[in-house]
């Protein structure tokens, strides 16, 4: 991506044209936090006199912003119908350690692409030692590409301890979640995740997967999953669309992880 | 950004292609987890053909893979050198409602950098109902470019209810954290904050004050922030460098959310 990483530069810009972009930025600011928090149920966004009043703004800058949060993906802008926002994100709450079909429920259904379920001989290094097994004892493989209301939402790579895994094999990947399906065949709690978010360019292959341009921005989540008695059986890498996902927290200042409360709601 | 639009065009890639793209990404899937994890303390990749050894692939499928890693700017490849690390991420918890300088303590010293600091008197309609205030009684902005390490990190946007704002003024914008503030001039402590986070892809200004390439992926994260009797006084809008970050959590499941414990680690 060779277009991506040419800087602009800033000192060739004229002072004008640097205060119109931060203007245009901050209004983007704040027009995407409208947006994904749901003031426009319509999905239609105001013309853009009446959006400059609302936020003290010339018509220009209104204009620029809007080419922003265009670029990004969450409006678009239709000769005769007006600025629609393309589609409302799904929130995901980091409250539990919930399957994404588990958390979306009620969000339309969730339907999976097997892409690839198989026993692997040789897995990566780093996935034996994260599983807490040799190399040679093997592990099982699943990737999925996750779908929601006909369109692409996830490209999911599992790697599962080869015991779990293989159980997983006979079952119906296609529709059921792999937390709710490791719990039914191995009849055991699954317990204590470790998650780390990232926001990363999609690469080229993943784009044509998730069907959003190249070097779009794009959550990569990679999680590790013990069973309740800490054994580690479940070692994944996500990545889930950005304009079509966000993730959600409700905070509490100055005590304990407790009291956090912490949910999921649509943004 | 008409380059990032530009859509790959799978039916003209071959099958073989295809495979060696997502053989690729599945590999970068698995180094990025292993980078971020720490995995290499020394700031350096291995070899090639190590790396091939420890994940089972091709060198070439290697290559590849640090071309993805490279274009996220996770790695750079110098000549005579080999892959190295170009910085480790900092990993900000989900845990508890801290300002941004407070959870990096002891991961280098951030500084602020500030943009703007004034009393606005026509702010954007959607900010004044979030502060649950009339447009007419104005708010106090806030725009700070945070540096950490001597490298930008993240953009903060801030609107403040007038009084409080007001109070902020006349305080050490540069070099504190803007809830500690708010604590420490009102005497009352915060509440509840509502948090979200987006990937997106850094419009061109954000991307100048960032130092990063235009289209890199940020996280944006919007914040609202309560009083503890459960008046609002912020609202925020972030963009953080991905390069730089990552939210980390550890989650349990099947507990309520009394039981989550989730908190932050370098990553």
């Amino acid at each position: 991506m060779p277009e991506q990483h040419r800087r602009l530069a800033s000192p060739s810009r004229g002072a004008s044209s640097r205060s119109r972009a931060a203007r245009a930025r901050q209004i983007a600011d704040v027009l995407r936090h409208q947006i994904t928090s749901g003031d426009f149920p319509e999905g239609m966004l105001p013309d853009e006199s009446t959006l400059g009043k609302w936020l003290g703004a010339s018509r220009n800058a209104v204009r620029e912003a809007l080419g922003l949060l265009g670029a990004e993906g969450l409006i678009s802008r239709r000769q005769g119908v007006g600025t629609v926002i393309v589609m409302p994100k799904y929130g995901h709450g980091m409250n539990r350690l919930a399957g994404l079909a588990e958390t979306l429920t009620g969000y339309g259904t969730v339907t999976n692409e097997v892409r690839a379920a198989h026993f692997v001989t040789n897995p990566p290094a780093v996935i034996a030692e994260r599983l807490e097994l040799t190399r040679s004892a093997g592990a099982v493989y699943i990737e999925r590409l996750r779908w929601s209301d006909g369109l692409p939402l996830s490209l999911d790579t599992t790697y599962l301890a080869p015991d779990v895994g293989r159980l997983l094999l006979s079952c119906d990947l296609a529709s059921r979640d792999i937390f709710a399906l490791i719990e039914e065949m191995t009849g055991e709690r699954l317990g204590r995740a470790d998650v780390s978010v990232h926001a990363v360019n999609a690469g080229p292959d993943a784009a044509v997967l998730l069907d959003i341009p190249a070097g779009a921005a794009v959550f990569a989540v990679e999680r590790s999953t013990r069973l309740h008695d800490g054994r580690p059986v479940d070692v994944e890498s996500i990545q889930i669309r950005a304009d079509r996902m966000a993730f959600n927290a409700v905070l509490h200042r100055g005590v304990g992880p407790a009291a956090n409360q912490l949910q999921g709601s649509r943004s």
